[in-house]
């Protein structure tokens, strides 16, 4: 029997504040005690996880001991042969950014998010990492007339701009990836899904260097189906990075372990990672943006930590029988699946013999899609009765 | 007093679908009788309507009798000095379309569907419309693995670049708009908010034409800001023309009368679409694409639609007070709104500048924003009390 | 292997109304033939289900045909073995009932709604159902001033009231149930949820004759758990039926096949309606209340029917090796689960002694709970991997 | 001109948290300093409030300090006049409550919460309070085993039944009052919408000590009408207390200043609770149950306090005009909406008689009901442009 145990080839990672938050939410302060950076690593390795990623906060708060966390650190990095893929920067915690960041009204706040950008940008290509992540968790209103979304957006991509300038001319091997939110805390946040995000890209200078790090959560909380979200994502080449958890639909943002909330969306997340319908594979990290539930101990954060991988292999490996049985094989041909890769318009024709054509409307309309029969054996497959 | 008449002038259009929906849901059939084309346009023209737009179907569901049926339409535009600002196809109601149009798997489908919306793309140009709208309320799947979301993309993209090709070719004077939808009738529906559009028309042939429907409840229905989501469609050059409606947030789509539904949230949206906050109005036509409730009888049909622009000239009048008012720039200016417009970086600086500041955090952190006092100045001229 | 073919034994049954639905919904006309009852009752009887429910308007739309109708479908339920458990009527199709049924404002409509509900209760009775299930589906208001929900309340109590004194007087062995549903078709119904309706019917006269049938999309569209309102549904002694089907969330009302949409709220559904967790089982009928997606042709009418139940008994075995598994028997023991039916007063003693005790509260803040873990061995058993 | 300046005989009511509120929540800490009770008590007598309800832990976190912090608070509310209309007791924000409190499996916590209870029943009659407010934010769980949810139904029932014996016993005018809430900060919690609460309490040993009282927020979050939920909650004579602020649909808990959010909805909940459509008015405290947004400094959270009332006097005034309106009762009439106070059945009329009826559906099904002229008569009032 398989034994889902993951390993660096899985590219598993995580934040550093997934297990290492401690359940302090609007109703209560912290249940769990804090967690030092290097046993999180130590812990994640024992796991299977490949890599860790962190808010600057998260592992230096304090510029005074700076030095010394960095450097011992980088000694529990090398001991268990962990990477730092992913470094992003905390722009929305201290109640300097209680307005936005980049896009704060206030402008000696815009400069002072830009600073510390800039500065976390070059901790990032200091410690390796390939991704930098913005999450503008603040950066929106619960107002309308006091954000200007025009120039909003301006000062969005200004900084944008000035960081992809600042890594360009350190010659910085590192990419950028928004992280969008439709809400929460904010009541209403800017580049609120994939979509907008990506739309927001192709207007800045260095686009080619951004992309967006979609949150498996963050679109459920919109209703949105998250495979299909990641998919248009990937078509326009700007899957940087990926944040996987579990969300129950519109309400606040749970951010349960990998395969909880919408498992059924999980496993075509799963499947859209790994090109199981379109052959184009997700080649990054699997990162896990999770919260261990404020009502567990210690013990609960290891083993839902432990089990984002677990299940994302179980669910890889039903996602791949599924496209190896014969059967779905047949049902996906029944569905006219694969025809859809073919132009509707042939080599040669023009849209006047298109017109010309006469058809069966009826015929048509009656059709046979087995649709049902096909997502019925995805069903059993994502069951393990197949 | 203000009698909120309106005028041509103030460009309210309807689909004439809106008015002539007879009321049929999946719970019960019509419970209102068919609405002459003629007849809708005429009571739209008294109510103070400068246009009408329609689906092919809506007027011309018959081929034999099309010809007829275009020529008595054209003398009651004539006699009444209606035009017809926009047209679009019904690629979504006929089975055929059942899985898909420009995206069906089945080719045939989609080849009929491109002939179809080319042949009212040409009706549209002949009527004299400035956009041919495409909502393609069946392009989706209830289904992870019936559709290749990748090849569907290329798909509808290939369908746009041959549109627009046609345009160009004939040198109709005609602009495209997508109208964005998340869910219903389909499960998920490809381009599911104004984002998802946008980012999918730039990697369009003729990204230039094309742009964004956007309609307050399809964005509602995903939880979304529909005044910042148009203000973001107005920053990227992309709102092409608008469906004003109401709805209750995540929900079926309920196409409310304007103003029923989220009504500060109308207020935002008069307030984008004049430009009180940015400076940048959309100057395209006010469209309604709303439906009396099925509850009604032919009274309230035109009792709705006589409230949609009424409803628009009293929020419009009431987020012009807003503007106008030196408290509410008063406190717009406590509330450093337009300090936003300032680079984030003066002239002349460098991000090594910027590392080199100092800053008060605590006192930056625990500054005025006075954005209640801002909000709520909104929400008394909303209600009208000051 | 287990089939998963189900049997009498396992007492599925189907409203002739879901395979029968033709796909007719706001957006386009219907995408499959009318199905003759008959036909969809030996259809269902061949793929293993008990029973056949529906409503008067399924069966009988038309009084002509009425007896005639009845007699080949009795001769149907005959050859088949196929029972009549529940029978419920459509008071919610008919344009006549656009404003509401039993709290219609109109006084004609309500009382000819009522005695189309008293004619088809007679007729529950004759074919020898158990339950008369009553969806109020046009019961509630887009307006906030159309509908005095005081006297709505009043009416709707007064038809149940009269109702059930007409089943006491004829002696029938039939017991009424509500369903709930939180909008659509109408903008906000009566009832909205499992709590409304049980709350209400206690006002009743004959209370013990009322329960509910909720549905799972019907509460989920609330973003409620469906599991856990079914769980508070039977400890009020109130489930006296069941509507199963998939809904992603708070969106138009899905109706998937059962498993689809939120598949672990499927495992926890069932493992409540089999007692697992409570001892406390369902007894009546697992009816499927789902509509074949339109997309379909006949062909996956009959398979989406066959994957309910099969769905239904793959969770079934699932769910009790969940319960039956001693690692899970460990693990909730170590959340300390069954403590729970411990008072948490003891006997003799009293909220003095209460009073008096002192207690460790860093400890017990701190304790673990154990429930990540147990939460992920019961993933595992509905994924087959245990 | 109105000047919307509240009185005592308003009976306007604020939780000591509401302007207490610091900001914390789960991305970021405090962003205002603590809140000095006196202070509030002071400032919101200043603003026209005629009572203040707290958390013990709002007013008495500290054991050591209770008896000169009730002494001093006792000096302020003498000093404003103004009383406490209810007390609330927090058994959700220690850690030792993560799990629950009357319904935790842990009996110590639920002996501790129980005791806690008590001394916060007695401190509530103590200082006058008339309703004892119980918000089980934590009796719930995000995972599907590891919860009796009969137990914990159970369990509820026997606290509330050991509190109501308590309060009996020791001869308090004290009344409890359940507040519902679907999730967060559990994944799903018990009694989640009111008439999960009403349905619940009917089944305590001393129902009628036990009534709800319900949060607009909380309602709108599962999409539900809060306007129609509190008159269902009045018809059972259940509505103890209100908690009133604003709220944008199924999202996180937003917890906006009363007005905020659906504003048509705060309308008609102004309207229900005045008793406009149902002669029956509500007769307790408005009590406004919001957090001043993080985002605000101190000046924010008075000018957010200051607005609610201000809020809620526009909207009386509006709806008791739109009451007023003799064109509005025209409209009410050509609605039949008074129709619906008659019964069904006249006296001495029998089912048979009903059935012996016919009736003309054609003309039935096309009636007028004027609703939509009706519900924009109500948006002119509100909006102030009658």
């Amino acid at each position: 029997m398989t034994t889902y145990q993951p390993t660096r080839e899985d590219r598993f990672s995580f934040g550093l504040w997934t297990v290492g938050w401690q359940g302090v939410d609007v109703f209560g302060p912290a249940s769990r005690a804090p967690l030092d950076p290097v046993e999180a690593t130590e812990r994640l390795a024992d796991l299977g996880a490949a890599a860790v990623t962190f808010h600057d906060d998260d592992l230096v708060p304090d510029d005074a001991t700076r030095a010394a966390t960095l450097e011992r650190f980088g000694k529990a990095l090398a001991a268990t042969g962990l990477g730092v893929e992913m470094v992003t920067t905390n722009l929305f915690g201290h109640p300097v950014f209680k307005e936005g960041a980049f896009t704060a009204n206030n402008r000696e706040v815009r400069r002072l998010a830009l600073a510390k950008a800039v500065r976390n940008v070059d901790l990032a290509a200091e410690l390796g990492a390939e991704t930098f992540v913005l999450w503008g968790g603040r950066e929106g209103a619960e107002h309308g007339a006091g954000k200007n979304v025009r120039s909003a957006l301006d000062r969005y991509a200004e900084s944008l701009d000035l960081l992809c300038g600042h890594i360009r001319e350190q010659g910085y091997s590192l990419r950028l990836a928004l992280e969008p939110k439709p809400n929460e805390p904010r009541g209403d946040i800017l580049l609120p899904t994939i979509g907008h995000a990506i739309a927001f890209i192709n207007e800045l200078e260095h686009a080619d260097m951004v992309g967006v790090n979609p949150e498996t959560g963050h679109e459920e909380m919109a209703g949105l189906n998250f495979a299909q979200g990641i998919t248009q994502a990937m078509w326009h080449g700007k899957l940087f990075h990926v944040d996987l958890n579990g969300q129950h639909g519109p309400r606040f943002d749970q951010d349960l372990r990998f395969g909880a909330g919408n498992l059924r969306g999980a496993f075509w997340t799963v499947d859209a990672l790994e090109g199981g319908g379109t052959g184009a594979a997700y080649d990054g990290y699997r990162h896990f943006d999770f919260k261990p539930p404020r009502v567990e101990a210690e013990d609960g954060v290891w083993e839902s930590a432990r089990a984002c991988m677990r299940n994302y292999l179980i669910l890889r490996e039903r996602a791949r029988a599924f496209r190896a049985d014969p059967d779905v094989a047949a049902a996906l041909e029944a569905a006219e699946v694969a025809v859809l890769d073919r132009p509707t318009l042939g080599p040669g024709e023009s849209l006047a013999d298109l017109g010309a054509e006469t058809h069966d409307l009826e015929a048509l309309g009656a059709r046979s899609v087995g649709l049902e029969a096909l997502d019925q054996l995805a069903m059993e497959h994502l069951l393990g009765v197949r």
